[in-house]
């Protein structure tokens, strides 16, 4: 069963130049797979004309899809539109449509159409235009050759929001595609290497195939197996991979339904209650409010990044039991705030320990609940940015464990 | 000056299928660049031998220099040798030194070598061995076509070893290089095609080269000029470029100085006044906190994602003028919390509002500060991450306009 062949094509001077890594490319190379596609190839042409058409030459004779970001601003340095016409001969031709949409865009944000942006509503004769709700760039598809080329915006969010919206379903009405099935195991606050080990111990059929993704607190665990493998057998699989890991899973999703994240499982547990929390953070300075914000659940966030701070904050000396401190406090903040849970990182931080790469911080999650407090101490490490978004996803995960019959927490 | 051509050539089904983002590619981009060279491709291609040899004959009449990194490993889906043998006719040899190397690895390790490593010492005919003190691969180069290519082990530590020891010196001397200078204008506030029309209205040298790089709410103007290009010409150009655009422009850098991002421009004022920073964050959901988290001048913040709980703060009846209520506690703020400076993002915003893409926020950045209260409005859209991220920013730059004379400030 021959798998159509894709190509991923990204253009900017900023990526052939190494001014940022191509995070699209890798990002659509998944999805193209876990649909199905054979991604035989990515490619990436700085801001230049002559290489742009001689490249989209290429791929016309050699790929049946080829997904290409970039080049779509109003920018002098924008050249997706025209290298495309020139490959094809293609003529541009103004898109009234688009030329609204881009026009509306500005009208929201209260200002007039910047002459420049007229350029983003030229697309290539005969080529479909794709909506951009996300911004003002609008993208297109047309065949060529064997070849179906969409163009999508570079920006990720917008090119991530297109890709779902209006590319994916169409390429699974387009194409004859026999995805292989992914199950993912989501898994908070366990390491690649423990996970591996633990699933060491699970005889897999040979059909299945196993992977990691590695996301910091929060590692993937992937069953990839054919098509064709027997639904009750893959069940018994990923039950039994699942029991293996234990309860540092917090969700299992597939290829077609994807899998919860954690703030979507506790916010699930809290709406279920009609019940709100409060946080205050300290170790992950903004990175748990911002996982919460604009879920109804979430009535907002101290983020108090320093120890000197927290003492003012809970009316503690610095020289006092810090945890024995907070606690005392905690039941109190659930009254001020009128919040139903209060979790709280408590942590003796300060600016060295959390810019030292090499060095750990110790964190106790305290959770203050209608039926008592409960914690949670755990040691964190890494860079800044790795030890605020553990710290934020292990806030969670004590919520989580405390919807989950408390696994592994301390009551008070 | 012709800069010489050179493209990255990576290999790795972990590449194109996205299991791994390729940050060799980008790191050698920026290398080459630095070097002077003229990045003009990247390719990535799966381990399948037909496509790597024809990949490497293409390359070879299109480029001067090819540095490619991957498939030099013990296992079977390792074919680089292989295909470079075959592309060019050139027989794999066994390289006596390269073997004893591998053996010498494992001996360190005070294990055997594995039959399956033997293979690692087979090279093209005619190429150069690079020594890998790093790991047991070794690369090797070779001239085919026009092109030198240079095959390094696709582990970002022995590449990047095997590049800065061997590869880096070699290109300087067997290349004719003239590195081009970048310098970078970071803006804040203002659209890519705000800025482009802007620079419209700049004359540029020939020989100066415009980009641009949208990141949101900061946009980055590229000044790319030749080596030989006259400094005190170059430092005109900077001038004019900037002095167009405006007080939009926060900090400038270039290829060996790289510009300050927002929250240091600011934290420098602060720091300078031995001032701190208290700050109370609605739309932008706890990403204002987390751009200032760890630095010494930041106080900390409240997050309160939602207009009900906005009110409860600052205790104003929902019905009230939301900003009117705000301002009146500000300053009172300041002493609560005994912070210098205030800043608080007024906004009426509910959920739907934050996750309708289409829709824009009505945002009042309001600062107290020593000698008063000063504001900026802005209509902010996107989805919710944009939105979040333009809030936290134009935040920060109500704190910069304030430090620059306030320009474009209302004062109350």
């Amino acid at each position: 069963m021959q798998r159509p062949v894709a190509e991923i094509f990204s253009q900017g001077d900023e990526v052939v130049t190494g001014e940022i890594a191509d995070t699209n490319a890798a990002w659509l190379g998944r999805e193209l797979t876990d649909l199905g596609f054979d991604v035989a190839r990515h490619t990436t042409v700085g801001d230049c004309l002559e290489a742009l058409v001689a490249a989209f030459r290429e791929v016309a004779g050699r790929a049946d899809l080829c997904l290409c970001t970039g080049g779509l601003g109003p920018t002098c340095d924008d050249l997706t539109a025209e290298a495309v016409g020139r490959a094809f001969g293609l003529p541009l031709e103004l898109d009234e449509n688009a030329l609204a949409q881009v026009e509306a865009y500005f009208t929201r944000l209260g200002r007039a159409m910047p002459e420049v942006n007229k350029k983003q509503a030229l697309l290539p004769g005969g080529s479909e235009r794709l909506d951009n709700l996300w911004g003002t760039a609008p993208g297109f598809a047309l065949q060529a050759g064997r070849c179906r080329f969409v163009f999508m915006p570079g920006v990720p969010g917008e090119m991530k929001a297109m890709f779902l919206r209006w590319v994916k379903p169409d390429l699974r009405r387009r194409f004859r595609l026999f995805p292989a099935r992914l199950v993912i195991l989501n898994t908070v606050g366990m390491g690649e290497s423990a996970l591996q080990e633990r699933l060491d111990r699970v005889v897999l059929p040979l059909e299945v195939k196993l992977g990691f993704r590695a996301e910091g607190p929060e590692n993937r665990v992937k069953l990839l197996s054919p098509a064709n493998f027997p639904e009750a057998e893959l069940h018994e699989v990923v039950k039994h991979a699942a029991d293996t890991i234990g309860d540092a899973v917090f969700s299992i999703g597939s290829s077609d339904k994807p899998a919860s994240d954690l703030a979507s499982v506790v916010g699930r547990e809290l709406a279920a209650r009609r019940s709100t929390l409060y946080a205050v953070e300290t170790l992950s300075g903004g990175k748990l409010a911002n996982r919460c914000a604009g879920e109804p659940w979430f009535l907002g966030a101290a983020v108090i990044p320093d120890s000197a701070g927290f003492c003012r904050y809970f009316g503690i000396q610095p020289s006092d039991d810090f945890a024995q401190g907070a606690i005392e406090i905690v039941p109190r903040l659930r009254e001020e705030e009128c919040a139903d849970y209060v979790l709280v990182q408590v942590a003796r931080c300060d600016r060295d320990m959390l810019l030292d790469e090499a060095g750990t911080v110790e964190v106790r999650f305290v959770l203050a609940a209608p039926d008592g407090i409960w914690q949670q101490t755990r040691l964190i490490g890494g860079d800044i940015e790795r030890k605020q978004s553990t710290a934020a996803a292990l806030s969670l995960d004590l919520l989580r464990r405390y919807f989950l019959k408390k696994p592994g927490l301390q009551p008070l």
